[in-house]
């Protein structure tokens, strides 16, 4: 079994620049090709564009009127106007309309004053070729409207047309070969078998390619087997620019990706100094750059991002831009390795008059990190990282205007919380100029209440029972957050036991959850659940210790009925509504406050108004009714 | 003959909220359709998207290395390591591998030392669910993915695969039915016919359509016949969401397209306090919007960005947003009516440390100028304008990355100018970071002197002659620029009187410009052309009025020869390279002095030195030798 372990930690700059210096002398030019004018949307000249005809190509009326012969024109003035007769001194023309002999100017149909058919009457002499458009005036002949290498927009395949060229020669798109790879991986969407999981990255890397202007060919997963891989890239080589291969670029026992490209070429380098991403190999097949990227999605995205496109870009001569950059507040602080640049995604927000931005997970694994954040912050190499209250410069990846109508929700999980998101948005969309979002994090009800402490969020929902009084939520503002914060009632939800269908270990009450033959999934620590289980734990005078799985930690409702569902837990506590969701069996402990805490300062902002009004409405109501569980 | 002359004088703001209020009543909404995902970039969901499956779904390893059963591990420590057993303590598993029964932790494979085949030591006990992702770690089923009226991105298609979800529903595209009208518009694009020009806009707004993710049916250019015209908007209205009719929007005799919408339905508005644009109509039929955009180039662009655009995108309820802005310096005054809003485009130039907004042409057809534009400028209604030196809000329409790049020459025209912009940003893309551009704009040798000195331009090309002393240039910069500037030297070049090939007027000298039969077609006041002209004929003593046509003025070489070719004029001054470009005889009057002026401050940076390196180049010599007129 041979495993290899150790890969080089290069600076991405020093990597990148190594690599596209190798490939500046190996890598070929891009074709060219002739495309007709109106398929050129977004494609690349090739060569300069010349006028083949002047626009206009004949003297063009600039004006709705009369062309006439400027000479007849000139003894004309307020006291000898001068009668005109057409066919003779003058024609009628429309805008557009060609100037032919003899005439030579044009009087504006406003400045005549018409007798009888086919006379008129002017005041005003006419200048030769007063309101006449000249030939050549928007184009000329010979004139170049477009240089090589030029990206074409809309407004220049009208003026490619103008110039009376039909055809033009552009580069052919990058053409970029996208293999998968990995026995666990399957692209059977219908049904996923056990133990496997479905090829998601190179549907992103075929819309990343095709976002900028390429042609992808992604083809089916290939299994860890060295014969398979290797004839399966030999291919892929044959026919693209670009090989992207991903997955088994680590040191796994089946991790042939880099001994593969050695095999066919050259390894250039292996192992990146970026966080998540490290185990990137750069390689080169048959003069093509080839590159092997880690299986991690979240690793897959961002070394595709930062290191084949800037490859793809090399190719079609298009200079690399970064996204723009904004500067936020950072909310948490976040810990970071000397060794690595580490890139975080980071959900924003802009509460009260400051943009905060809040890292989201950074396992390498976490897809909807990714799609919920907004931007980028990277934390240079040799940084500790950054505290809370920093600023810091976060690269945008979702538009100024959402991020600025979006609602911040941090606090406990409910599944009303995407629901009331997507009413919102919805319903602002027919009635107010914005469309209002809702980004809801979960942290827990307690990490909620911090947060917005932190001015992190708008709204923090939670369910904290006061041991001392029996009620919810109030006595925690009064404590944590003070008098410039207030609640906004929500609902009333139902808390309870998570058992299999059958519930097969005949779970009853909280006493069960010390049995030894019952193994637990815990929230984590600051959720209102987990308060809730200690209150319960407790009560029931049982040492936690005792709960087999008692540490083992999960931060959503759903999340723990998936434990459950999954059967490496037996019981976990949680709302109705995820019980049912999973089709598990639920042992009602009893219901509790989900309520929202809120600045006074927010309360009366339109973002919130709007939150209030869907929490109130009656579709919200109709969909609690469904989900189960909900004391309305 | 019916014309309808006067059209309202709405304000922009109004007349869209006016007509966005209507449609908000009948328009209909997109309908929705299942596609798979994977074909789902950058289309709008229509509904919320739930996983269905959680992401993993299954407990995953985290780590190459060995899963252990965890119990067995927790007597290992330092002084008492322990031994595990393959198939009895552990099994080996890579990243992503499922994690069986009775396995519920894993090591990583630097924490082992592996004994014998099949024997491992450790020193550390594994807790329960060490590096082991949960299932659901990424995504728990019954999570929601998107939400409704989310435009999707790369990243998010990777996520909802991830969620198990194979189609989804997504929004419809909008359809835009493009319609250019007129008797003069044609689309053979191989001949263009005498008085004909091509229908170019119609492509545009495909583009522009395409690239807001619609689908545009685009026909032929309808004649100018109220029952072809009305068939036509009847047929495009039943396949399409949106109509766009192009041209006849006007008040000229043939302009039909206010009368038919009238006729089929409704014409909300017609005309709009904007410049270019006035005559747009705002018209419904059969419960779908209906636009006449006017047929300018200039103005059709922006009509259709700033009206159609607003539209489609209420239809796929995307918010409308403008470019960027920028703040610049206006390098000259633009004067601007108190009745419209006046939309300027500009070209944009980084001048030593300030962003320089110099205005081009605002004539409505002016295609190049849009074509070359960096920004649009907005002057509101009731503004007079702006003065020169005033600092103006400008909306990007080019990359600043592109603009910080570009050498910016105003002054004199020559034909090599576009050619020498051509090669630099070859060179430079493959030399050095930045592919360096080259603007180019054409307002004469005293125009650019001008520029120059107002900070506009890097560089000016001149050939102006002193009287005086015969030489060229230096004397001109001496005299309105000053020690801090200083002169490129550039190329020689041959002057002459151009006529129709065989020289049918039989034009010998500069004395036959005077001749009774001949028009003459002449260059721009400051042109160094026109300075040549007047020398020329005050060396013959003859005075300006005795020259038929003297005061026609085009702005560059290529316009003189059009206007010569075309039979308008008989002689115009101009280059012997333009000339032959056109097929003209040519009278050869001598050589001159074509040179560049920049400041001393400008003259070291890389921008001028790689315009100086190409200007010296093989490559410019060789084209300049097959363009003919040059003194190299």
């Amino acid at each position: 079994m041979s495993r290899k372990i150790y890969l080089s930690n290069t600076d991405l700059e020093e990597a990148l620049s190594v690599y596209l210096a190798k490939l500046d002398v190996i890598l070929p030019s891009l074709n060219k090709e002739m495309i007709p004018a109106w398929e050129a949307r977004g494609r690349m000249t090739g060569s300069p564009i010349f006028a083949k005809i002047s626009s206009p190509n004949h003297n063009a009326s600039a004006m709705d009127g009369i062309m006439v012969i400027s000479e007849h024109t000139y003894a004309a003035s307020e006291t000898t106007p001068v009668l005109l007769k057409e066919g003779l001194d003058f024609a009628y023309v429309n805008t557009g309309n060609i100037i032919m002999d003899p005439y030579d100017a044009v009087i504006m149909i406003e400045d005549l004053v018409e007798i009888a058919p086919g006379e008129v009457r002017i005041i005003d002499p006419a200048s030769p070729w007063q309101h006449v458009r000249p030939i050549g005036e928007d184009i000329v002949a010979g004139e170049m409207i477009l240089p090589e290498n030029h990206v074409i927009k809309p407004m220049d395949i009208g003026a490619i047309l103008s110039g009376g060229v039909k055809e033009i020669q552009v580069y052919e798109k990058v053409r970029v070969g996208i293999m998968p790879t990995g026995n666990e991986i399957s692209d059977h969407y219908d049904n996923l078998e056990k133990g496997k999981i479905f090829d998601t990255n190179s549907w992103t890397f075929k819309a990343i390619v095709e976002n900028h202007g390429g042609l992808a060919e992604r083809i089916s997963p290939v299994a860890d087997d060295y014969d398979k891989l290797k004839a399966a890239l030999i291919d892929l080589a044959a026919r693209n620019h670009i090989v992207v291969v991903n997955a088994g670029s680590s040191a796994g026992t089946k991790d042939y990706a880099a001994d593969i490209i050695a095999d066919l070429g050259e390894v250039v380098l292996h192992g990146i100094a970026i966080k998540p991403g490290k185990p990137t190999i750069l390689g080169i097949v048959s003069n093509k750059p080839v590159i092997g990227v880690p299986g991690y999605p979240g690793s897959a995205f961002l070394v595709f991002e930062e290191i084949v496109l800037p490859v793809i870009q090399k190719m079609q001569k298009i200079m690399v831009e970064r996204a723009p950059k904004v500067s936020a507040i950072l909310s948490r602080r976040v810990v970071s390795s000397l060794k690595y640049r580490d890139y975080v995604r980071v959900k924003l927000g802009k509460v009260g008059d400051e943009l905060i931005a809040t890292p989201l997970s950074r396992g390498a694994g976490v897809t909807m990190a990714i799609v919920k954040a907004d931007g980028l912050m990277i934390i240079p190499k040799n940084s500790e990282g950054f505290d809370a209250g920093e600023e810091v410069k976060v690269e945008l990846t979702s538009d100024m205007s959402v991020i600025e109508n979006t609602l911040v929700s941090i606090g406990s999980h409910d599944l009303i919380m995407d629901l009331i998101g997507n009413i919102m948005a919805k319903k602002t969309q027919l009635i107010s100029k914005h469309t209002r979002y809702l980004s809801s994090a979960h942290v827990g009800s307690m990490g909620g209440i911090m947060a917005l402490k932190r001015g992190e969020a708008h709204i923090a929902p939670i369910h904290l029972l006061d041991e001392e009084t029996g009620a919810y939520n109030r006595s925690y503002i009064a404590r944590y957050l003070g008098e410039d914060f207030t609640l906004i009632k929500g609902v009333r939800r139902e808390q309870g036991i998570m058992t299999l269908p059958g519930n097969p270990k005949g779970i009853l009450s909280v006493g069960d959850l010390a049995r030894k033959d019952v193994a637990f999934v815990n929230r984590q620590k600051g959720s209102g659940t987990r308060i809730l289980t200690d209150y319960l734990l407790r009560k029931e005078n049982l040492e936690n210790k005792l709960i087999k799985g008692y540490d083992r930690e999960m931060t959503t409702h759903m999340a723990v009925a998936a434990a459950v569902e999954s059967g490496t837990a037996d019981a976990g506590i949680g709302v109705y509504s995820a019980a049912k969701a999973m089709g598990l069996d639920f042992i009602s402990i009893g219901f509790e406050d989900y309520d929202f805490a809120v600045s006074k300062a927010n309360y009366d902002t339109e973002l919130v108004s709007e939150f209030i009004d869907v929490l109130r409405s009656e579709e919200l109501i109709d969909i609690m009714k469904e989900l189960g569980g909900y004391g309305i």
